[in-house]
């Protein structure tokens, strides 16, 4: 079966290198939501040697750190769960304490609708921020 | 307002040190489920030094790599949420296809019940692993 992650057909990257790719996921529930993706497909963490999982989760927190700068987000939550598609990538959850499902996982049931944060623009701005905290 | 991971009543203590330590949190569900708590208490992983957080993902990665080999699950979960508690703590969840919440968030609605993975007697199995991987 193809792997939605390694052939990917509509993406909106803010910033990759040879190794993994960020994208916006472009929520309308949680605007600046991104996902860090391994390139290679690779199940678990540690199934990458030492030296990748720390490469790996250095663009995990670059993206955390522009994510609550340009967001500024109540909370972050951080998460790799890969069950539907278990090819390595990180959900970079900015979480404000109105939002649907708070304080609740954004995959638990919604407590509220309607409430939405400011998203316009968010994913240049992201992209930008990124551009600055990670290499070429 | 006392934080819960601050100042624990009761925790079921696989590993520690100054920095961290590991709990089993026994759940029926999830047989192997461990939490990995900073001890200081700091809401996000950006809010830690690099060196910091490289030292609590050493930690987090050896848990992955004792659940795995002793539950042998279909897939590790890792999230860090803290909307409950904003003070830095990392879920290492093991899941299996016929899980009852598979292959959705372990946060979701359950899909079904009454499957449980055997789990007699794990907790002390991920300690004694721990206790190799880690250093004393």
């Amino acid at each position: 079966m193809t792997c939605l992650l390694c052939s990917p057909t509509t993406e909106s990257l803010l910033w990759h290198d040879v190794f993994c790719r960020v994208i916006w996921v472009s929520d309308d529930d949680y605007p600046g939501f991104c996902r860090v993706i391994l390139n290679a497909h690779v199940r678990e963490m540690t199934d990458l040697p030492p030296a990748d999982r720390q490469r790996l989760m250095d663009v995990v927190f670059a993206v955390e750190t522009a994510v609550r700068e340009v967001a500024k987000p109540d909370k972050i939550n951080l998460a790799s769960l890969g069950n539907l598609v278990p090819h390595i990538h990180w959900h970079v959850i900015p979480r404000w304490t109105e939002d649907r499902c708070f304080p609740d996982a954004i995959w638990a049931p919604a407590r509220r609708e309607g409430w939405v944060p400011a998203g316009a623009g968010i994913g240049p701005l992201i992209e930008q921020r990124l551009r600055e905290l990670l290499p070429a």
